[in-house]
């Protein structure tokens, strides 16, 4: 079995592991940069290296209309193809064909769907996600799962919570049948669903666990819509039912402050597009909250983004110039700016895991969230 | 003296030589990447010198208007202010202002112009050009020159080419002016001109020389819409009237076949947008002619864009991948595109002065052109 996780220490639910991969150890907590068609928008492979990331994310929907999932296969895969050769997670699609609103039919055998692209008629279902996040090869897959809005009532995210374990019970035939002929050694993750609701979440890993024993655990349908402390109070739960010595990865999450209240929580792994969505836009994080650099005030400042960085970015570049690269809308600004900011999330992720080896983590995440949110124009 | 241009080898007309300069040496004959608006487009210093860019340029025009010139001596320089520490030529804006038609008056004065960017009245004098470079600290800065087409009747040309060297000799005395006061070394090129006219080309260079002692000529005014017979011909004009122990810089040239025309007929340093420009279109040279990556054929193509380089782009990805990012419009295809570009050009002065040494630069650039040509859309 090339998949283990290992938890060297713990400080409350904060866990400092190693989650080892055919591609890799992962040393957790970590943020893994989104690399949505094959690539993380604007970095190579080489960046990412400098930046830390060990795990890298794609994407099951995006890559199966573009350039397709069969050929990725016929090109040796998805580490091949993306020129990375770390540790790989596929997200199956779920949360985008949800996404995609007027454009699906939600049935019990899949949901039905016109592509973004080009209007052609998909169907995406359990079994056929498995077979395109086969074809993708990641490390690990997700399972397709039912997604709903963040507030939604309870009876509509019980429904959801409950098609999204039977699809997994689904997803689990498909994936043992395709082992034999799979060309690369992969894992299966679950994911906990249940909304705002405890019981519902508290259920959801119960079936889970009825249905196998499981690699690691996604927690899913949070960050998307619901309040901040209704997203805390479920990993919180979560935290408490999901077993201690299996890796959780919290989809979706992304912000500095999410990251540090989900490694309290217990949570291990991450990934979302802000950071580079963000980039693109101007915006980065750094230690005393989010600046933008189109700002007026930076036209002549000589200082990095963020004088406690050590990226590529802030180690050559002034805010000046970074502001001239935006205002002039150079392509460069948003490769420098990505590279910050998940350069940020990921040394932000190793500096908390150093903490809970040494046992400070209760005090320096305090500490940090302080600051951080001291000089912010955004609250917590 | 930080200046100094050393002929080392040479074939024919042909020169491999050392060009020395404040920022460092350069080993010519080699191509300039064009960083307008202090970055080459979509790549960041390290980009460039992993390509072996020993010499970068940038735009007075461009940089005067944004970010201005004067927050670019604020700031240190252009060479700090870019982050590139090696050496850097800024070009003039005489291509820039004559190139805006309408929108520009031009007296024996200078030239009154809107900027392109908000319209704002400015006025180009070989004085306040002069100004701008200063401020801006390249090693090598262009004089202001009077720019016509390339097909210009010969008293237009006549005309333009007396003016540039009347602008010539202003240039020459804000330049010694300005030496006590300015913040960095800097060389002066003037610039010859004269179309396709061989006397116009050979008084040009006469009325330089008579204005003092150059470190170098630029040789303007080519590759702007004459025939490549008429560039050719006066490339070898100039190359029997400009001084043999001087550095030739032929501006605005570009395509393979080009540089090795130029070499031929005496060129020691080129400059163009248009392995960059090119390289965002998805337009790449190969050792067999220019490719576009967007070609369906290319779908699943497991080879790199040319198996002949050794660029970063072509020892890590596909055709297919790269055709991937460019039907997806992700921004990495654009950087990987132009950094295999501006590697092609500069690998390719690289050899061409390896074959110099040792005396097979003829029958060398004969064979390259030869296989360039022979599988190409395009024709010599």
């Amino acid at each position: 079995m090339p998949f283990s996780f290992n938890v060297l220490q713990s400080q409350g639910a904060a866990r400092a592991g190693v989650f080892a991969t055919p591609h890799g150890d992962i040393a957790t907590p970590t943020f893994m940069p989104v690399g949505t068609l094959a690539t993380v928008k604007a970095l190579d492979p080489d960046d990412l290296h400098r930046a830390g990331a060990t795990m890298v994310l794609s994407n099951a929907y995006h890559l199966h209309l573009r350039p397709g999932d069969e050929l990725i296969r016929s090109m040796g895969g998805l580490h091949k193809f993306m020129g990375w050769d770390g540790p790989m997670l596929t997200d199956s699609g779920g949360f985008q064909v949800f996404s995609l609103e007027t454009l699906r039919t939600i049935s019990e055998q899949g949901v039905e769907f016109r592509s973004h692209i080009n209007g052609d008629a998909k169907f995406f279902t359990p079994e056929t996600v498995i077979g395109i996040e086969r074809n993708l090869g990641a490390d690990v897959m997700m399972q397709f799962d039912h997604v709903i809005p963040g507030q939604s009532a309870e009876p509509v995210a019980r429904d959801a919570m409950e098609r999204s374990a039977r699809w997994l019970a689904r997803c689990l035939t498909t994936f043992n049948e395709s082992a034999a002929n799979a060309p690369f050694e992969q894992a299966l993750f679950p994911i906990v669903q249940g909304g705002i609701h405890p019981d519902l979440r508290r259920e959801s890993v119960l079936r889970i666990a009825e249905l196998g024993d499981w690699v690691g655990f996604g927690v899913g349908g949070l960050s998307v819509g619901e309040s901040k402390p209704d997203m805390y109070a479920m990993l919180e739960t979560t935290d408490a039912v999901i077993p201690r010595d299996r890796p959780r990865y919290l989809m979706g999450v992304g912000f500095p402050e999410d990251l540090i209240e989900g490694v309290r929580r217990g949570i291990d792994l991450f990934d979302c597009v802000a950071p580079t969505r963000m980039g693109r836009t101007g915006a980065v994080f750094t230690h005393d909250g989010r600046l933008n650099v189109k700002r007026a005030e930076l036209r002549a400042d000589p200082g990095p983004l963020d004088p406690d960085c050590d990226c590529p970015t802030c180690t050559r570049f002034s805010r000046a110039y970074l502001r001239h690269l935006f205002v002039t809308e150079e392509i460069l600004g948003l490769r420098l700016l990505s590279l910050h900011n998940v350069h940020f999330l990921i040394r932000l992720m190793r500096t908390a895991r150093e903490h809970i080896a040494s046992g400070t983590f209760d005090r320096w995440s305090a500490d940090w969230l302080a600051r951080y949110f001291a000089k912010s124009e955004i609250t917590r």
